[in-house]
């Protein structure tokens, strides 16, 4: 009990702060008079006012956070912030009710990207732009959770952190501390996303649309403020813009930092993903784009080319922009971009999915068994890059690939329990678990989940925070070991 | 090279002895008079001349087979003796090719049980007892491979056999020796069949039905002598008699032993996968029966139960026997049945999937991770019943899990590409893999895998062989390593 006050009281705080980052779309709703400073207004004074609540009335429990009270912060930030974080769009719109807004609220700050929402062409300015903004802070969230606070729970495993700090840069060391490397990385990702506005604007976006755009993509969030989403501006210039920001987003921010640092490209040659990562995507775009062409869906090769490789960077990299309407490709296409988005991104970016370090651990992994099926007494280090592996990471490795998976199945099985087909369930499930955005079937590029069950709708919500926080965190704090003295 | 030879040396051995047990639905066919005599006449002709050339050719190589020899033995058997036994339909019917034929063999006597063929009731009864009889041979061959060759070769793991010979029954081990091993195995699997045949005899069959159906009830793997399977006698004391078999057909046929020797039945409640198997397929059960009753699709509580419980035990046991097209009911209980598959059968079974065994351990290691994460320190034994596991196996299962789940997504890619819808493709990956037979979709129980290309068709054929032989057995042939000296 006295765990959850001392997580409460911290809780409080953070809400204190994550209401004051509506002040932003409060003063754009001022600015563009576009009708929404009501709702951001009231949204800020009960925001405000229950982290007020919550700090206040748990003041005599703070104490030093304990790594086993970071399970249930975590938690606790993602499933909590969403409450305040969906208030604008429940009093902006009153015909959506709680779990849609909620399942808004999460899919922006765990960056995934799903709407419930259309006709966003029309929605005020200050609305979109909050619906960029939670993406923006939620990706932020996510590089701390990924790089510093999971690493520090034993989620993830300490070992595969150090693994992917690139082997000579060892002297150049992360500082241990959280909030430096806080700082670091968020300069990074800051910069990146000014760079990217800038970017956007001079390929033709308006202001406004650049800096919302930048925000989920440099998060891998891909809302948008037009239903058509990319295609809205059928420009191959701005597609190119948003590819090379999704790709650099898909990669570990300790990654770019020490890029940074060293002012040499020679970390990203070191990474144990970004090669993969970049080889993969390659390959499947120029294949995919030929099989499009091929199959008579485009009949310019280049125009293929265009097509396949947006979409295919978006969904790979999780961020789930479309330029199309990919669900009408022949079904091996969009299947084998589900597929990428479950492994391509890196360790330490803002996309989701197992993460590449993951899925080169488990391919390594196999070729392992087979030799020591045939050679029982072979020693053989698993290594990666010229990081040695402990036994314990690997086998870490295999478990999460264990639950990601189970839980894939699981969650396509009550929703086709609760009444969806198999495609759209089987791809909703993909698509919250990797946190990627839009599926397949009712909830296409083209559609939205807002035709789903409250029921159905709370399902995704709990996958995407499932995802997100990396299963195990969720799961421990369900386990009554977790709540022991 | 010489291995190979030595191998083959083995092998002709063994098709000499296949092409022997040819002459069952030969003198059938003479006795009957059904017009297959000629046909099996031939083929007994060729697979016996053969299995002479390959001996004979290979005599100067024979030698005492090693360990490495084992894996590319197990290959070849259950991927060349289906060559032989399609002779007998590729001869008899014109309008099949190779790929079909293939396919119908590798059906057969990886006791999967999905077909191609349609008009079964008009065959020779002597073409049905054949198709019955792989079936019930390749299960024998299952059951000694997988309860004394695989854990000889280290596929599986020997420690895994270890843990499911029941704690108090050691002093009672299963002697090492194939041979005798095998001959006490098959005695238990050729008992049960003879009983079988009385019990479906007595239950309404006519003698031939009772036989064929004996064979594919044991072997799991459900070809049926009719179109129909067992809507055809629309019996609830014939499929009563059906559920008990393919129920008794899914425990370790180790452990039957055990119970015979003994003569008790603790054997079975010392069993880890017994109580699991019996406690899942009976919730399962009324569960999906009360479902099916909710849902309308039967408006009498016990007819639901019929159904939903025999088509259940067929599909969670892996041996394909239905008796209504369950592709009709809400396709969440298809679903749940084919899970069912994939993990419902005990290892030494003539079932399919990963097995109870596998998936007990692997739902117990998801608790000792989140306990491992939250005491980095704590020292937790992994335990199964009284047995200790060996952090070894455990790695192994995982592996085998990553191997499992990787091989259906990428055959489902991969029957996509090929043009087949989602759904069909699924579930032939999973059908396939899981040796059960029949899917969803286009290869429903209601229709056969005729309407697959050739290239569709081998794919199923290779990936039920990757199922059947442990995946490890067959991909370990394909690596350098395995031909180096
Ligand atoms: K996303
Ligand atoms: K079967």
């Amino acid at each position: 009990m006295n765990r959850l006050l001392i997580v409460v009281n911290v809780l409080g705080k953070m809400v204190l702060v994550f209401g004051l980052t509506m002040l932003v779309p409060f003063g754009l709703a001022l600015w563009t008079d576009d009708g929404a400073h009501f709702v951001f207004g009231e949204s800020i004074v009960i925001t405000l006012g229950s982290g007020l609540v919550m700090w206040l009335a748990t003041r005599r429990y703070q104490r030093e956070l304990q790594t086993r009270d970071g399970f249930l912060l975590v938690v606790m930030v993602w499933s909590g912030l969403p409450a305040f974080a969906m208030l604008p769009l429940l009093l902006y719109l009153p015909e959506l009710n709680l779990s849609m807004a909620y399942f808004e609220a999460v899919s922006g700050l765990t960056a995934t990207g799903g709407t419930v929402l259309s006709g966003l062409d029309a929605l005020p300015p200050s609305i979109n732009l909050w619906r960029g903004e939670i993406v923006w802070l939620g990706g932020m969230g996510l590089i701390v959770l990924a790089v510093a606070i999971l690493p520090l729970l034993g989620v993830g495993g300490r070992q595969l952190l150090n693994a992917e700090i690139p082997g000579p840069m060892k002297e150049n060391k992360l500082t241990p501390r959280i909030a430096e490397t806080a700082k670091g990385l968020w300069s990074i990702y800051a910069s990146l996303t000014l760079v990217c506005v800038f970017a956007y604007k001079w390929a033709g976006m308006d202001w406004f649309d650049a800096v919302m755009h930048a925000f989920t993509t440099l998060g891998l969030g891909g809302f948008s403020s037009h239903d058509a989403s990319y295609a809205y501006w059928d420009s191959p210039l701005i597609e190119s813009v948003a590819m090379v920001f999704m790709l650099i987003a898909g990669i570990n921010f300790a990654t770019h930092f020490l890029v940074w640092r060293a002012k040499s490209f020679t970390p990203y040659r070191y990474d144990s993903e970004v090669s993969w990562y970049v080889m993969i995507l390659f390959l499947s775009c120029t294949g995919l784009a030929f099989y499009l062409w091929l199959t008579g869906v485009y009949s310019e090769p280049l125009i293929a080319l265009r097509y396949a490789a947006f979409n295919i960077v978006s969904v790979a990299t999780t961020t789930g922009y479309s330029n199309t309407d990919y669900n009408l490709w022949p079904i091996f296409v969009p299947l084998w971009m589900l597929f990428l988005s479950g492994f391509c991104t890196s360790s330490g970016s803002t996309g989701g999915g197992i993460k590449m370090i993951r899925a080169r651990i488990l391919y390594q992994q196999v070729y392992r068994e087979i030799i020591t099926i045939m050679h029982p007494n072979a020693v053989m280090p698993a290594k990666l890059g010229r990081s040695v592996l402990a036994s314990r990471v690997i086998l870490a490795v295999l478990v999460f690939l264990f639950v990601y998976t189970a839980s894939i199945v699981l969650m396509m099985l009550l929703l086709t329990l609760s009444g969806l087909d198999v495609i759209t369930a089987f791809s909703a499930a993909v698509a919250c678990i990797n946190n990627l955005g839009p599926g397949l079937g009712e909830i296409g590029p083209a559609t939205t989940y807002a035709s789903l069950t409250d029921f159905q709708t709370w399902i995704c919500s709990f996958a995407m925070l499932l995802g997100r926080l990396e299963f195990f965190t969720v799961l421990a704090i369900f386990t009554p070991a977790f709540w022991r003295k």
